[in-house]
């Protein structure tokens, strides 16, 4: 048994709590509001994040990021993405030199550019960042609906071990040394996924739709590469997989702020429709302005950005897709003659 | 204007043909059966392949090969895959060296695991012979709602024609020198649909079938590199984007058929019920054969083969694969330490 330690009182922090406790460990979740930890003790319960699943009494719940942290074979930065800089530096006091922290959180910063690991490494130097990703919605996790996912981690010894704390027969733990693509895909899909669902409510058809996510992904790919990053990885879990699960979720954010947009809302109006974050049109900058830095021609990621920023309407953005030069599908590959 | 010919009279071949006569071609459609030929020409419609769509008048509907293939610049082969070694045989004295013929029908031939080209060129020596492929219903191309496809050809030269003549605003057609990823895509992610079915059936979610699809790919591609293909091919339209259109779609037999599966039917059980050829249930036998053949681990394919024909249930064979040793994402990426 390890003790190991959440942070994040959402519905990913608690489906992750549950697999921890259910492997056996001694798992303690930390949320930074005092209110959410008095609900959740109190209920058991995330009822807005995650409504019907029970925390095991065994968790222990603090606001004390001392309790939480202290001694603690493995942290879980399950916070939103625009709070893993302001947790590591909560965390940073509390921990040695090696100490993992697995980021669960799916983002590219502003204007910085920085991954999620490379924000923890920043403020806690000495850290092994470590980021846990693929097609996992929590509410199919925490009910033990059979789930795999990828480690991506530096070190070999650091990536074995925390599959072994997750691993068990419903959430299937992949490792990988790609580290960067992993967030990378994990963050930029949700580009693609807005689009796709752009195509959707300007009433477009599956083929449309199919053919966008694959071209997308395309895109995606070449700039990680240009970036460092291993195409094998945008294929993989935390790529094409995580997108398809996005993709076919009515639930997704990006998909339904899309849909909207598609039908002719701003993005202000989407967004407040969704009443949530949007990540996909935050990363939709990050991920133009990196494609400008790295040289990559991303022709859709440029349609979404016009669309959501510069007031093209979504059927233009979308006829002049279809109206560009017709050529090679991967301009590397050779013709004999 | 070219004079063209499409060999076929379901929904593809009526799909292809519209898009041909839109694009200003003088297009001839040729049945193999005189009762659909006689249908075809009085109603102007098939009403059970594509119902709702009209056929327009100018498109002359034949029972003569010799009529439909002398003197076009390109015949489409738009028959179902088990007839194309035949209609090749029936096209082949009426066309010269050098013939232009299009391949849309999707599968590997028993036995021989022959692709549809192969084929083509056995019985025509001489033929140019070309795929077309990606993710494409019928019902929709019919409709012109934007759809995106690949022009697989071994000449450049003979790529770009095919492409001029199926090129317009709805019908984005790329090209591509990996004409074997393109048909080994095509028909291999028909077994994935039908696994992904399969996981469906047994009531497993969304993330267990984005995790099936994107390991599913991974063995495909696997399989199409030791053949010589190109893995980007098979991450390309004519595999991830067929593959998402695929299992998107309620209509796709091979999803349906795995459905069933999943429920608990036999494969002949499923078959009954879906009224139509299960070419996934096909493919997979190929796919096992080839991965042995190439020295390839396919535990998905392997999977899908035991349930279908040696009678282990949907469930033992899901949780054998969940229950695999957990390893690294891909085992050739290398860790620094």
């Amino acid at each position: 048994m390890a003790k190991v330690a959440v942070l994040g009182g959402g519905g990913w922090a608690i489906a992750l709590a549950k697999v921890l406790y259910e492997n056996g460990n001694d798992v303690t979740l930390w949320s930074f509001l005092q209110k959410e930890v008095d609900e959740l003790t109190n209920d058991r319960e995330n009822k807005i994040c995650l409504p019907g699943i029970k925390i095991p009494e065994a968790i222990h719940i603090t606001n004390s990021m001392e309790e939480a942290a202290k001694d603690k074979e493995m942290i879980v930065m399950a916070v939103a993405s625009s709070y893993v800089r302001s947790t590591s530096k909560l965390l940073k006091p509390y921990v040695d030199e090696g100490q993992i922290v697995v980021d669960v959180a799916k983002g590219i910063e502003n204007e910085t550019f920085d991954t999620m690991t490379e924000i923890i490494e920043q403020e806690i130097p000495g850290v092994e960042a470590v980021v846990l990703s693929g097609p996992s919605h929590a509410e199919e996790v925490a009910r033990n609906i059979p789930t795999v996912v990828v480690v991506g981690a530096k070190k070999f010894k650091v990536a074995l071990k925390v599959q072994n704390l997750f691993a068990n027969k419903v959430f299937r733990t992949y490792i990988s040394p790609d580290r960067k693509s992993i967030e990378l895909g994990g963050s930029l899909k949700n580009v693609i996924a807005l689009a796709a669902g752009i195509i959707d409510g300007l009433g477009f058809g599956d083929n449309t739709e199919a053919a966008l996510i694959t071209r997308g992904i395309k895109e995606i790919t070449q700039l990680g590469v240009e970036m460092g990053g291993n195409a094998k990885t945008f294929y993989g879990l935390s790529g094409i997989g995580d997108l398809i699960v996005t993709c076919n979720s009515k639930h997704s954010r990006n998909r339904r702020a899309g849909v909207l947009i598609g039908k002719g809302y701003t993005l202000d109006e989407a967004v407040k429709e969704v009443k949530m974050v949007v990540e996909g049109a935050v990363s939709a900058k990050a991920a133009l302005e990196l494609a400008r830095k790295y040289n990559v021609s991303v022709p859709i990621i440029e349609a979404v950005n016009q669309v959501l920023f510069e007031g093209k309407t979504a059927i233009d953005g979308m006829w002049e897709l279809m109206e560009r030069e017709q050529t090679n599908e991967y301009r590397d590959l050779q013709w004999d003659e």
